[in-house]
């Protein structure tokens, strides 16, 4: 026997479809609706129809074994026998976070082909990994960003027991596990919420589509729908942690802000559970209402990216200063990004031509995550390569040691710590001919602006774009790479032993050379012409 | 001679075209442009043209002696010789506000025609006219909320130096003056800003129109003309405080929302001019974010609109229930907006379909503005009804009695305190006759969707609609009239011996009866049916 729910306001009909049965389901309070099935129990398909269409999966399926557009499963989540009572969750000071695509990281491209491969993570030092977005999208092939079953861990990477295996082996190893959650817009395709509720708004526009309704007329569903989302993989599947990914792109005029709330649910999930559980916002705005403290105004998340580490640094590497890049590039400027973070604190930015952030006086260090590479920042260029194969050795490692020693929480990229030579290119695979060739060529339109020849834009839909994005874990064992990664290796052993909430740091930027000192340990740079790199650690007793 | 400055970013040539005389203007930073005319001063007329096209008005106009769509008028501030040196403005604990449409509140119909009267509002006892808007806006008669030069007194009413001239009578009769200033939109007519820069964006919809731009490229100008505008009323016009319209309708998703920068701003010219300033925002949003200080997270306005005390009582009163009244009805509502001003407070709002607004724990109550009428309760009806024309004497005198024992901030309307026969219905004065017609005939669908005879709806551009909404002052004589300006008297001399600040309040509402105790007076009243309202006013030594 199992008990179906679905949130369908204003229907005047709902059936559920398991098997070959139709079942009417009765109507409950505030839009519910609600029937059970004496024959359905773990691993049923079912779906719901609305007044007679078409079966469409469950908004809240757990499960969608053939993808976005086939019937859901039922999962019970219940029946897990869990193995990590004792794991107790992340602490943010001192972390240093490990993001990773489940599709591209190892050979399998799967769940257990990460656990695999947690051997190596552990050597490495990292402390959890941030999983890209694994609910269910468009297809096999996709970063996750245009998910459609927000809670459904993807077929292609092992489905929900998938995922729940690789987190008990994270566990097990002592690594906590961050998952990338998205909800700022849903994905193009697979994406029937819109038939079910009033689960968008055409109030507010962004850049990726349809935007979640969080302060119309029936935004208290939606709003559950996503809180419910975060606390089913803190629950659930044990996660440690969620990036949400834009949080800039969610509009909420709510005296409740969505993120808040979120917040204040996922805090006190936390504490029932007796396991911390991590909050960090991917945010291009630099607002520091997110970290703030709920007591004093603030959303109370627990920490936020700071992109503008990245853009500072990556400009004083490469010199490029096209697109965003346009906002970089004065030494100060990086300077004032090793010492702060975010850059942008409430001053012009030419590239955006209006003020942009506010100052985050008082914020701790720890609650800023700051990266040298990321997916966005690798991904997102036109052919995806990597900063490897842009600057040389020195550069690399000089890249590493400002990372590895900042008292802000440090992000490496899979393949960072041995300098891979694949690279990360966007990738899909939209079953829908019409939609893949449209993202196909919207992505070399948007290259060709910048310059570029169209025919070096990697096709999206082909799958050699994704082949050629995965790791080649063959070339670990090349003395480049090799040495590479010990370089990442001894600064996270360094990184160890430094205190794990920074005390202050000293920073000098002048023209080509950079020093950067903390407690026991200072990092000095002179970049000089490529090739002739020069980067020093100092470790004090 | 005179120095014109206009912002026009991204533009290739501005011209000012000042009498017969057109001069290039030179290109200054981020998008301003300036001129000097040595034969310009206070009285010349002037525009300017874009790129050569049709000149314009001043984006920041002070003057537009005919209308919206005329020449701007050079006004120099500086000049006048103010005589209210010893004014220190308003202080919220204990005031009683009186909001007046200046084209309608006096037989004459401007400011001075307000300065008339105001021997009658010194009598009745209330601390602070609140005008309803008087920025330029299109036409001789209009509401003013659909403004399009937000710098320039409105022609009809006396313009800049007739508002001085009222704004100098109050501070010499002892009496503040505030005013009404919309920041959510920009009327339909005579708006040209958008031909000046992106003071617009279409991220953001709302139920008015074109929404500033306050986070988007150029927006720091975007801000800087809505924050200069306020400070101009406080600094140029002496005004004591400003009504903010309509404040939920403001989008801006900038770390530093429009309304904290507003507010910080003016905290700061009031500080240097030692002279209290108050900002008061009307909002449907029920957000103490509004209220709340800037270092609580706050924006640190001074107050905020309480529209559901006015529900809740003007169910109690009338028994109507359609519209938004479905939301109240229940004693218990009346009773919880009697004490905490907001019944809405996270909780489910059945008419909007969400949970609405937010717990104001800790805000002071003189910190919530209530009205038992107010322009857009009584205007917003089909036909501009005031209460007096719906219910009886006694229960005309309870609303009076509960509006100014309140430990809120009462509000009147004009006319209120002698239960006016007068309407106060929708007029316009669009010379568009396209657009004044589809006025009219939306105004008409509108309420015809609630089941009202489009021919009972009045034509808001029929000057005979404006006409009727002229306040009688013949009819203040009549007993019946006499005898409730008497009662609103005595209630605001009541009100007078109370504490400014109230200590709490003891509320109980059992059916048609409604108990209400503050610190030295109670009132107790018992509705009954009409005709039969008992309404008990104690006073304690």
């Amino acid at each position: 026997m199992h008990r179906f729910k679905v949130w369908a306001p204003n229907k005047n009909r709902v059936d559920l479809m398991s098997d070959e049965r139709q079942t009417p389901m009765a109507r409950l309070e505030r839009g519910w609706w609600e029937a059970s099935d004496a024959a359905a129990g773990p691993g049923t398909r079912y779906g719901f129809s609305i007044e007679g269409a078409q079966t469409r999966p469950d908004p809240r399926s757990a499960s969608q074994p053939d993808g976005v557009l086939g019937l859901s499963q039922v999962v019970d989540h219940d029946l897990h026998p869990w193995t990590d009572s004792g794991w107790r969750g992340l602490s943010l000071p001192g972390l240093v976070l490990y993001e990773l695509h489940v599709g591209t990281f190892s050979p399998e491209g799967t769940f257990d082909g990460v656990i695999n491969r947690l051997p190596h993570l552990g050597e490495l030092g990292i402390d959890a990994l941030e999983l890209m977005p694994v609910a269910e999208f468009s297809g096999n092939r996709g970063w996750g960003y245009d998910g459609a079953d927000f809670f459904a861990p993807h077929h292609a990477y092992g489905g929900p027991a998938g995922l729940k295996r690789l987190i008990e082996a994270c566990h097990a190893a002592g690594l906590g596990v961050i998952l990338d959650v998205v909800y700022n817009h849903a994905g193009p395709v697979g994406n029937f919420l819109g038939e079910f509720g009033p689960y968008f708004t055409g109030r507010y526009r962004t850049t990726w589509g349809a935007t979640f309704n969080f302060d119309g007329a029936g935004s208290d569903e939606v709003r559950r729908f996503v809180v419910d989302n975060a606390l089913m993989w803190i629950r659930d599947y044990h996660i440690d942690g969620l990036r949400l990914d834009a949080v800039h792109a969610i509009v909420d005029q709510s005296p409740l802000h969505i993120l808040e709330q979120l917040a204040a649910e996922v805090d006190a999930l936390s504490a029932a559970l007796h396991r911390s559980v991590l909050l960090i916002a991917e945010t291009d705005a630099n607002d520091p209402r997110l970290v703030r403290n709920r007591d004093a105004g603030g959303y109370g998340l627990d920490a936020a990216w700071a992109d503008d580490w990245h853009h500072a640094l990556h400009v004083a590497l490469t010199g490029e200063r096209t697109g965003y890049y346009e906002d970089f590039g004065a030494p100060e400027l990086l300077g004032k990004a090793l010492r702060q973070a975010w850059v942008y604190d409430g001053v012009w930015s030419p590239h955006r031509q209006k003020t942009r952030g506010r100052n985050p006086i008082g914020v701790p260090p720890e609650r800023f995550v700051v990266a040298a590479q990321n997916h966005d920042q690798v991904g997102n260029r036109a052919a995806g390569e990597r900063l490897a194969a842009m600057v040389d050795e020195g550069r690399l490692k000089a890249a590493a040691a400002l990372l590895l020693t900042t008292p802000f929480t440090p992000l490496l990229f899979q393949g960072e710590e041995w300098a891979a030579s694949t690279p990360f290119q966007y990738f899909t695979d939209h079953a829908d001919p019409g939609l893949g060739k449209a993202v196909a060529e919207g992505r070399r339109r948007e290259f060709a602006a910048f310059g570029w020849n169209p025919a070096q834009v990697p096709d999206p839909q082909d799958p050699g774009t994704f082949e050629r994005s995965r790791l080649d874990w063959d070339e670990v064992n090349e003395p480049y790479h090799r040495g590479m990664l010990k370089w990442y290796r001894d600064l996270i052993a360094l990184r160890r032993r430094l205190p794990a909430v920074a005390q202050g740091v000293w920073v000098q930027v002048e023209g080509d050379r950079i020093a950067f000192e903390r407690e026991s340990a200072g990092v000095r740079v002179n970049l000089g012409p490529p090739g002739r790199t020069v980067v020093e650690i100092v470790e004090r007793a």
